[in-house]
């Protein structure tokens, strides 16, 4: 086991963190705000690849503008770590960040101490979507889970309008090698990405380290409940159709279903309209949104069909319609078992508190592991908040995953 | 008893609402819009001035635009009947307008057949509010239910943004006189407003007749719960304070109190936000409206303070909090016995199909009533449908009620 100077590499951390939180790495104080293409999110990479080659690593970018940095020649194995360095429009300096800059103390640990893994160091382009409005793109590029037209026509910049393909082009990359960018993933023997949780369940539990074994999958759907509009005040309550009921029992059922299931199942109705939605009428149609996830398929798509089925059999037992559609539904990942053993060991080694858990966000490992195993590292974030300038983490939790990194990666070598 | 020729009286009953259809009074050939101070109002005043002079009656306007006709001279007593003849902006041709028309049916049998009742027809300004954005503005100014500085200041056009004082002058009127409108009711010894029901209880059970024995008082109040914003995939069930629960199990609670409250008592959650409103976030918070109605103003306000009583106590059970705020508070309106008797007997004595009820809606009868011994006559509407292009209703029930309210003023008399 690798003996690590905690509070040096805390150190380390906060100063990265800090220093990417200055003017010249985002776009407006307010927060921070950082995406592909953009002189901010090229200083970025910059500073990344500064700070890799003092290492010793030689970084490259691929054809879109991941970048990726090695501590041996192309062609031979090395253990890919990294996250993305790009915020969402309205965001914290720890989402994405934190996973590139622990990943950064990971090299450094691994030259200063002399461990001597083989290392690969990616950082993901446009993890957050704020860019081109596609989450993951970087990731799903590098998978191609996207289609050329995708890149050439249908992704298009949320500021001007202008696709990706002439944004990559004018930022001097070259799009049109975009499926050459799978290559990154050639000779990883395995990945592992840091990340904050997003969540509250370390905080609340009390615990430091979460070793990710899953990612969730999810449901997206809406239920669409066709009532009958009626005046608020003349309608008798044994008239009424009103689609709010069934709203209601929907909303609770999905609440108890997911509790029932367990595993991690989690069910969430956030978006409701009522139309004509006026404080004097029944409504006419009340539509809600359905997002169901967990890190077991079968559990999860359960509960969402259970859900489903109720509020269909709800509206008919009031004698009204009602109609369910998916927006998109997307499998769980599970992550790799030696690897995630390998972090438990590691975790467990610290003498700090820590968790095996799921994670209930997406992340570019669920590209990743479709071809790597995989794994993931979580440190909490105050209050679960993210997405957000109120975003923060401990660099001391940080240094304890970048030490655990090392460790297990130490381990499975 | 008077004996009247119903089909005749449908006939010219459907020829008015034919007339009053025309392009020449209305301001869009797609619904039925007209309101104060516009030329196809106007013209509509002046359609009914014909036919009312040519039946005999005088016919005078108040300050401001409330139409009287009178077949006694001022100072001696008569019956009133009457309604409005305005729409709401999308409207249909029956809401109000039926009522007046009905109205002129009575006047015009009251002649023909030598009834000889003394009589005053009333139409009044702005019920709808389409003008001006204030619900039953004539009758409200007739009560001096409103300030000086609401007509000189606060009531706007809709339109313009102009006063209602400045349009009440430049119609020819003299809003400065307003509080003379008061007048309008010295003298009357009895009320009777006919209306469409603007809800399915006659159709749905029946009835050609409704005798309105009160009209609903209501609370209108909003809820607001405040929970936590989460990630909706990285939230577990357990650690959430998701509002949308809240009101989900409110909706139900308040359904359960209304319906076991009973005497017409009813309750509606017609507007729902949820903040953020996002599918991928469970909300901070949620914001519900309730209508609560009846004609007992202590069952109606029970179930509204007992719904917010549990709205409160569910949000506190969860973790949560929530606010209650009353937007507003009306008393409910019970009409005159012997009115309604008269009317009751009128309408056995048809041998149709007829029954006695509450109003849900409000109408210019809550006004009238605070000074006059009152009552209302219903008819159906198709589907329970008004406030709409599509609204409809028979000219041959508004006949009949011509026939009722003829007897049940003769009886009182």
């Amino acid at each position: 086991m690798v003996e690590v100077d905690r509070e040096r590499s805390a150190g380390r951390i906060a100063r990265e963190i800090e220093t990417l939180s200055g003017p010249d790495f985002t776009t407006t104080s307010e927060a921070i705000r950082r995406y592909a293409y953009t002189p901010e999110y090229r200083r970025t990479l910059d500073h990344f690849t500064a700070a890799l080659q003092e290492t010793g690593f030689t970084v490259t970018e691929d054809p879109v503008g991941t970048l990726v940095a090695r501590n041996r020649p192309l062609g031979e194995p090395t253990f890919g770590i990294g996250s993305h360095c790009d915020s969402n429009r309205n965001g914290g300096r720890y989402d994405g960040t934190l996973g590139v800059v622990t990943a950064l103390e990971v090299c450094r640990l691994n030259e200063e101490l002399g461990v001597g893994l083989p290392l690969q160091l990616v950082s993901f382009l446009e993890e957050e979507g704020s860019g081109f409005g596609q989450m993951l793109l970087g990731s799903r590029i590098m998978l191609r889970r996207v289609s050329e037209d995708d890149l050439r026509e249908r992704f298009r910049s949320l500021d001007d309008g202008r696709s990706f393909w002439e944004h990559a082009e004018a930022a001097g990359y070259e799009p049109a090698r975009w499926k050459e960018s799978i290559h990154v993933l050639d000779g990883l023997t395995g990945w592992i990405e840091m990340h904050i949780e997003q969540a509250r369940v370390l905080q609340d539990t009390g615990k430091r380290i979460g070793v990710v074994n899953a990612i969730a999958g999810y449901v997206h759907a809406d239920v669409v409940v066709t009532g009958r509009g009626d005046h608020a005040g003349a309608t008798p309550m044994g008239l009424r159709l009103d689609p709010t009921t069934v709203l209601a029992e929907t909303v609770l059922e999905l609440e108890r279903l997911a509790t029932e299931a367990g595993g991690g199942t989690v069910g969430t109705v956030g978006e409701i309209d009522v139309d004509p939605g006026l404080i004097n009428a029944v409504g006419a149609q009340a539509r809600f949104s359905l997002d169901v996830r967990g890190p077991e398929d079968e559990r999860f798509q359960r509960v969402a069909a259970k859900a489903a089925g109720f509020a269909l059999d709800a509206a008919q037992r009031r004698g009204m319609s009602a109609s369910y559609e998916e927006r998109q539904t997307l499998p769980a990942t599970a992550l790799d078992g030696r690897i995630v053993g390998a972090l438990e060991a590691a975790a467990a080694e610290t003498g700090e508190s820590w968790t095996t858990m799921h994670s209930g966000a997406a992340h570019d490992t669920m590209c990743v592991a479709e071809r790597v195993p995989s794994a993931m590292v979580f440190v909490p974030c105050k209050d679960g908040i993210s997405h957000h300038p109120a975003e923060e983490a401990d660099p001391a939790d940080a240094a304890l995953a970048a030490e655990v990194i090392l460790n297990a990666i130490a381990a499975l070598a």
